[in-house]
């Protein structure tokens, strides 16, 4: 595979930027309702130590929803296969579903990448914690090789103030035994988990480990076995774009995971792994230039795992 | 990649007969409920061409929902994109959902691979087809090379006097308008691929086009463009089992998919398919040996998209 | 409660008059949709013997769903309280949940007056009627005094044109065992149902064996014992009016059935049964003047059952 | 009607006494969980000032979802028809539904009667009340004629302990915009309306006013409308016995509400209330022998609104 990504990446920027003004940015949240729309950064980092780089690569964004991956893949090392007794590994359909799912599987959220699987993981890593916050801090600030990385606080705080439906889910579940903390103590984690603020190039380095077998390529740090690794990639496969994680299979044939600030991570297993950030959504509520990005990706590239 | 696949297989062989006794034969279509249980096939075709097989490898049996596969890319490649105008591609959930989405969603099936999806395909194969049950032999035969395919016409008489279900699911998306012929023509044809009796090495061969980027290795033709190709592996992974289309992309890490009648195909792009057959079903309806048997596969080889 | 009816369906006729053509004739029956849109009909039949007529009160209209109140109090009559194996008595919530709730309750319709109980009943009398539509004839035309009702051919062959949400009800309960006659069969008998062509002036006097303790006033024959013309009165009450059963009990406070051919009956249990008709329904399905005439009626009279 | 109702219940109280033992106290909330299961009270009050008793009609016991009744009506006082903007008047179908309908229906309870329509009533109050719970005390005891009434404390905090899924729903309709309060303070207000602790002749007199055309018998105080009274009896007719509204409607005939205490209230309209207590409850939730006597007075007594 001889490609050069960095001609790839700048040929797709400029093909997508036009799409720009086409989406929304997402309203919910008033601090993230805020953000400047016009903004388009791609990162690639490869498993050979290359990074390339295209647009606003290097601002930090809210991660949101690419916030589960972390935390999972944390309780995911600390549990194994015990967490699937809190959480399935189904798609969940779609999001109309959510509650309904719940109801009928008394309380046990279908994959760990919808927000009620994310609350019982962000649950799980405070039973084994002392300090969640800063753990997972120091947790995506090694896999970044960034120690710069922070929450951003005035986002978790209007999460907080908004937050009232994964309020909703996280006592509905505590109403079946799911949750075992303090509701006011996993929500406060799970918000400023979402609040995380990472750039391109930062989720692209962090995502590493997840496309070289568990293992973190800069510092040969195991943070999960080599079947782990795989099966979170499956689960961002089937789960990872909420009820777009089949769109996205079927244009873009990477695992990978997004989150309504904008961003959408994917992993080539073996290869590498790539970053597309751009703030405006399309219904579905991943990143409209994010999805058309990845598309083109593959298809430029001829690279996918199908 | 240096793989003794006959040791492989032959291993997996010992190791899952013995589970045989532990799942239910499919009870709902009384001719496949009468099925000998304690059979165990296994066949492995690569790209380069050769074959492997263990255990019952040459006994035909009822292929029944892996024929999705079959009439779905023989539409796609007539229809192309077209065909997203008539059903999305999307993961279902859960069974328990696909009315309601149907009614949600004004008729359009989730995806080809659930039943209502598979009535669509029918029902478009039947609007470009004078005769769809003898192109769908001749469709299968040329793929898997061999001309003595045929239905099993016991079982496809036995499925239309219960198809009560099938029934319902095809005059409900005609009250959408999303059902064009007759509907006891639709049924007709439909029970018949359904009824489609194949062997394990006729499948692991019938499938090699999927592994191959869309052409048959045996004689070149295309069947679909190499997009198309992948395409239809990322449905498989995300849609291929049922409801535990996101557990055998946990534990196989293949696309791949099942029937009722025992069997589970999956492919490993650019390199083979493999397809494993033994009649009895865990509770989802999936090969309980196949599904273990693919799970030995990747585990043992190392192989797996992920 | 001395009421001069006559001047009170004047009144309201007069009142209610002006809101024509803000409603919807019943799109989905292609004969039914070409039904003139002005016609509006009021027709009081109290157990004393008197009876009162507004507008088109002599009209027949394709009575539809009223119809199952007929066909229900037949085989309630024949089977009693055995019926309750094969139908539920609460009401369904609404329309959108009708598919889950039968799937979740294996093929257990919620109550009689929504289709799928409907299906079930008219099942029922197939298994003891050897000519179910001669019969159905016979008692209708008994319970009105009117040897001239009739069915209307050119509508029951167009529900039978575009029946095909009908034949999904039927061929998923079918697939449950809870269907056990042909459902071509079925369908035939229900369709004709649905088609029967009755005036206001006859479904007043047809229903006044349920205001009158199950016998029919005029000529003393006991169609239900006292406690099912109760039971009778009762799921009209709660499962009458679709979607609207709460708010018809809510705004007008009687029991009664409509159908999508625009007419409502509704009955005050030992005083008089009452029908009104209008083609143009509401976005519930109901007829628009239909509902507020007689929400009228009680405010008026100052009668209602609470 | 000259009925001798003291024998009535009387005799009632000898029939279903045997089926103590039959059901099961409700079990999720830890002191009402403790109650002695062996108790049953009948009261029945006439709007002629009568009152009859049988058994423990005059221990007090926790009301719950009787409550909702009672603020129900101190904000349809209030605010009249706007409160239809903020809760429907239909059956909810099931309880399994109510989390999709919420959704569905963008925070808006489908009636007052299920705990999301009478969250929404609780905070109606607080919205117009300084001191919301003394106001609830003051209103119940002046119905019932009894200043000893008051809330439970114990089961109040028990209640706050285990409300996890009442904190789901009111978090749920929040993110709805459909709570304007804190969720803190109307939880605290609906965990204490439901402990308000009232005996049978408690209930049978504070529910007079709804058989009395909403004015209360003992001291002509309005308290809604005749108009709203009648609303009121038309919404416990279809929604006050949660999934058993229509079972209800169909054996006992009366407009009524149950609680998950054992209580269960009715009303004849122009006639008289009754309430029946046995804290042993059904699969419905609902109080076994409240059920069966309820029946067995209509039938006995001949009365009904059918």
């Amino acid at each position: 595979m001889e490609i050069d990504y960095q001609s790839c990446i700048d040929e797709i920027y400029s093909e997508v930027k036009p799409l720009l003004g086409l989406g929304q940015v997402a309203g919910y949240i008033p601090v993230l309702a805020k953000v400047n729309p016009n903004q388009l950064g791609i990162a690639v980092q490869t498993l050979d130590g290359q990074s390339f780089q295209a647009g606003d690569a290097l601002t930090p964004f809210s991660i949101q929803s690419i916030s589960k991956v972390f935390v999972f893949s944390m309780i995911f090392h600390a549990f194994g296969d015990k967490l699937w007794n809190r959480m399935g590994r189904e798609p969940s359909g779609n999001s109309f579903n959510s509650l309904v799912q719940l109801e009928n599987e008394s309380g046990i959220p279908r994959n760990p990448f919808i927000n009620a699987g994310a609350l019982v993981s962000t649950d799980c890593l405070l039973s084994i914690s002392k300090n969640p916050l800063e753990e997972i801090l120091n947790f995506v600030r090694s896999l970044a090789g960034n120690q710069n990385i922070n929450f951003d606080n005035a986002v978790a705080a209007s999460e907080r103030d908004t937050g009232y439906r994964n309020a909703a889910l996280a006592n509905f579940m505590k109403s079946f035994g799911n949750i075992k903390n303090e509701i006011s103590e996993v929500l406060h984690t799970y918000f400023h988990q979402c609040a995380l603020a990472m750039s391109c190039v930062d989720l692209a380095r962090a995502f590493s480990f997840l496309a070289n077998g568990g293992v973190n390529p800069f510092n040969n740090e195991q943070i999960l076995t080599l079947s782990q690794a795989k099966r979170v990639n499956a689960l961002m496969q089937t789960c990872g774009l909420y009820n777009e994680s089949g769109e996205f299979a079927f244009c873009a044939g990477l695992p990978g995971k997004s989150g309504v600030g904008g961003g959408i991570v994917a992993v080539l297993p073996k290869h590498l792994s790539i970053c597309v950030w751009s703030p405006e959504l399309n219904k579905h509520g991943n990143s409209l230039i994010g999805m058309k990005a990845l598309e083109l990706f593959t298809t430029k590239t001829g690279i996918s795992i199908f």
